[in-house]
């Protein structure tokens, strides 16, 4: 049964995020939300008038975008990727997109087989927070100390045990990831692609490991704002780490501000 | 009595444009978005304790946006700029921003004292759309003919008769208005400042004129569009402002990728 690779593009404000990861009390009172699987899976069936499981590289919360989400799927339908593609991208509402579709091989899992994950968390740092990135960023007034973010974010990466940056309810079997890659960088964002009167600073922090705890990259980035606003001191990033106590770090930056970037195969 | 000015940043996606122009018979139906003016009112008079009238450089119509709108309001309180800034970026919903206020002269009139405005337009012009851009542009999936477009544009710099690009419903005693500047640059834009994987190509179309009739950026934007996809040929641009006629000229451009970015004195 030929098997489908997906990559997506979503903007999740609007979504329950990639999949229901556990409903809250509120949610219950609340008009729940679609989740981006699902609203993929009900045009897919329309497309291929058949019942699919489409299965993410990894869930995505509720407000969280993603640049390139992967999702793999198998159907018995004859219709190739690109009319598949067509189809979903004329069907499915557009604030998510589907950028590629293409075949893989019988074995191929979009979550199992992924080698690592980017993520970029995106903080505008203006005084007055620009209407333009409020649906993408965490808006940070005040001053940040960025040689020291800088400093302390290189002090995680490796092997490490990450409990101190997992959320509480998490299932993991086991904690330990590697951190390949972080940075943190000022730039300046323009919704229109060039620098105008109304440019904001930004700043932009990049994570990529061969896999991420629930809440593990915004706990990061929510500890190391905590350490440039100057509420943890120097040197923090390294004793939380090796504390492996959540309670220890600082808290979990806002979903809006998060996107997975890539998933490498 | 003091005269404050303001300069206001808006995402005008979910509001019926600075102030309504004419209620169309399907407003009637739908439910009524507010405009921005009253919106900006109603949380200035709640915060001055009076009734306060709100005048803008000019309207904007449902969908367009603002990097730098500004309006001006004469009150009786004896709270200053600082204060009054505050409290309206504290109580007013977040896509609306002001982003600076101050006193003015007592004879200063947003409208009238207006010697140019520059307003910006984007084209995302990836062959998959992005939804990112989706609220902020007019997504063309097609080649345009990039130095053709420039030059067009060029051809209708200076003092001119611009009724073929202005809306019928147009009460301007006069349709002569100076174009100071027009470009059209290609770029990319990224919504968090920098390249990545899922940057799109868009196309920027700025122009500053010492006044716009209505729909007059939008409808030159729609003529430059089918230029660029061949629909209109090389030379059109001068031929339809020389006709005079608005059936001369292409469609106009959607609302969502139009800003008005400065207002100069």
């Amino acid at each position: 049964m030929p098997n489908i690779l997906l990559q997506i593009e979503y903007d999740g404000t609007d979504y329950a995020g990639w999949q229901i990861q556990n409903r809250s009390p509120s949610s219950v009172v609340r008009r729940p939300l679609e989740t981006i699987q699902e609203t993929i899976e009900k045009v897919l069936e329309q497309v291929l008038q058949e019942k699919v499981k489409v299965s993410g590289s990894g869930r995505t919360d509720a407000g969280v975008h993603a640049l390139g989400q992967t999702a793999n799927f198998k159907t018995e339908s004859r219709l190739g990727p690109a009319r598949i593609h067509q189809a979903l991208n004329a069907l499915l509402p557009d604030d998510i997109r589907i950028k590629k579709a293409r075949y893989a091989k019988d074995d191929f899992h979009a979550c199992s087989c992924a080698r690592s994950k980017v993520y970029r968390y995106v903080i505008s740092n203006s005084k007055v927070a620009s209407v333009f990135l409020k649906r993408y960023s965490w808006h940070i007034p005040y001053k940040l100390d960025m040689p020291l973010m800088k400093k302390e974010a290189k002090s995680i990466i490796g092997r490490h045990d990450f409990s101190s940056f997992c959320a509480s309810g998490s299932s993991a079997k086991t904690r330990v990831r590697t951190i390949k890659k972080i940075s943190v960088k000022e730039t300046v964002s323009a919704v229109s692609g060039c620098a105008y009167s109304g440019s904001s600073p930004v700043i932009i922090i990049e994570i990529e490991a061969d896999g991420f705890l629930y809440n593990m990259a915004r706990n990061i980035v929510g500890t190391l704002v905590e350490i440039g606003r100057g509420r943890l001191a120097p040197g923090s990033m390294d004793k939380i780490l090796k504390a492996r106590e959540r309670r220890t770090a600082g808290p979990t930056a806002q979903a809006r501000g998060l996107f997975l970037v890539k998933v490498k195969y």
